[in-house]
């Protein structure tokens, strides 16, 4: 009986030794948290919008095909990080951000109820809470994911941003959910995380004009990812997070690379 | 003396399931392998530089601290990414390649000694297999980084490219290791590997006038990393590599924010 108790017990920790980190990563499912980057990517009313064009594309004069391109945007547009520096005088740029600010495990609140009820929707402190009611404490280093049930509406720019027109004018009609200063406030006192994510067109709501939100995360050296795609395929608690801004140096912000990895 | 073995394993596959990947990725070192984008950036002779401009960075009229700039570049300079359409006609462009083809274990080559003998140094069928000799086979959906040593020269651009001229002529007078056509094919017909990477501002080397070493590649599907920094950090066998490109549609390359995470 002990033999066998025994020989169960050595199997188990073979088994569980062979689980290493590569062979975990090489077998976790990896979703992608990014929208592409083309002339339809969502925009501040105000930006210019992004732009590919074509240096070369065909067959060239040595008879073998080459395909090169360039691009251009404004730094705040789709899928983007924004760093410190973006509403704080002093605050680190994207080069700056070590890679242990990069990652982290994901805490996903979900207010689609409230969301659907009230485009303006701040997302606020008790949802918070009742995400650590079910799943414990928000976990040291994590990364906080905003599931508003926006992002489906993503390629529907007026349900998506809540106007199709551009400049000052477009600003003013900006309707979508965002994180209460509130909540934004009682995390950077009370909690250590590394960034805070949404799926909407920013951090801060639509009809918000102090950005307070934003102002009070940078100051506190918390990262931002907004427009991020496919937030109702993580789970509430146990994906990891990995998200990667091009280095721009002196960068405010960047398009950002962004996966969940579920174990 | 049973009942102590028995508490020992108990304990050991214990700590082993404490062990999950989220807590290991924490734990783990990440090492950060791209250059910064800056207007230093190294692209290829014929290539547009790197633009940063600032749109605004102050005090706004609302009387708080704001910053955004915006960016243009080729896709093919600084540590970036090279799609299958690069060189192959109707090969995939960036967004098309899969998240499973954007990570995996490392198996770094390293050639410093060769190449710090010749600027125009080939990496070898010869170098692959001598890796292989030492830590086994390359594993299925490998990122294969080539260290030629080139890596530490990328902020003195005539040493790193061997030109400071511009244009067709500075072309003609480029030096720097790349991977031999030959080896490539052999990669691509006998081993399963998701990438190569090398340290040098191409997979070619300088000299090549027909980048046959680029159009095996992207005709077998293989994506390629270009200018990676830091690959003296990075271990011959045991690190695992995350390769984010910014996902730019139709892109036949991108830039790429590269990471090795050591356990």
């Amino acid at each position: 009986m002990k033999h066998n108790l025994i020989l169960l017990l050595l199997f188990g920790l073979y088994a569980c030794s062979q689980s290493d980190l590569s062979m975990q990563l090489q077998k976790a499912s990896w979703i992608d948290l990014s929208h592409e980057y083309d002339s339809n990517t969502v925009y501040w009313p105000t930006n210019v919008k992004f732009r590919h064009d074509t240096v070369f594309c065909g067959i060239n004069s040595q008879n073998y095909f080459y395909a090169s391109f360039k691009y251009s945007a404004e730094e705040h547009g789709g899928t983007h990080f924004d760093a410190p520096l973006h509403f704080h005088q002093g605050g680190e740029s994207i080069e700056k951000i070590g890679m242990e600010r990069l990652h982290g495990p994901a805490v996903v609140v979900d207010v689609t109820e409230h969301a659907s009820q009230s485009r303006d929707y701040l997302v606020g402190k008790t949802d918070l809470e009742n995400w650590e009611k079910i799943h414990g404490r928000i976990p040291d280093g994590a990364v906080i994911l905003l599931r508003t049930g926006w992002g489906k509406f993503y390629h529907d720019h007026l349900k998506y941003t809540g106007t199709l027109k551009t400049g000052v004018d477009g600003v003013r009609e900006l309707h979508f959910p965002g994180l209460d200063p509130q909540a934004a406030k009682w995390i950077a006192e009370n909690r250590k995380v590394v960034a805070i994510g949404i799926d909407t067109p920013s951090i801060d709501n639509g009809q918000s004009t102090e950005f307070l939100t934003h102002r009070i995360l940078c100051a506190s050296g918390i990262t931002a990812y907004e427009n991020i795609a496919r937030l109702d395929e993580v789970p509430e608690k146990g994906a990891y997070i990995v998200a990667f801004p091009m280095k721009i140096k002196g960068g405010s912000g960047a398009p950002l690379r962004i996966a969940a990895i579920l174990p």
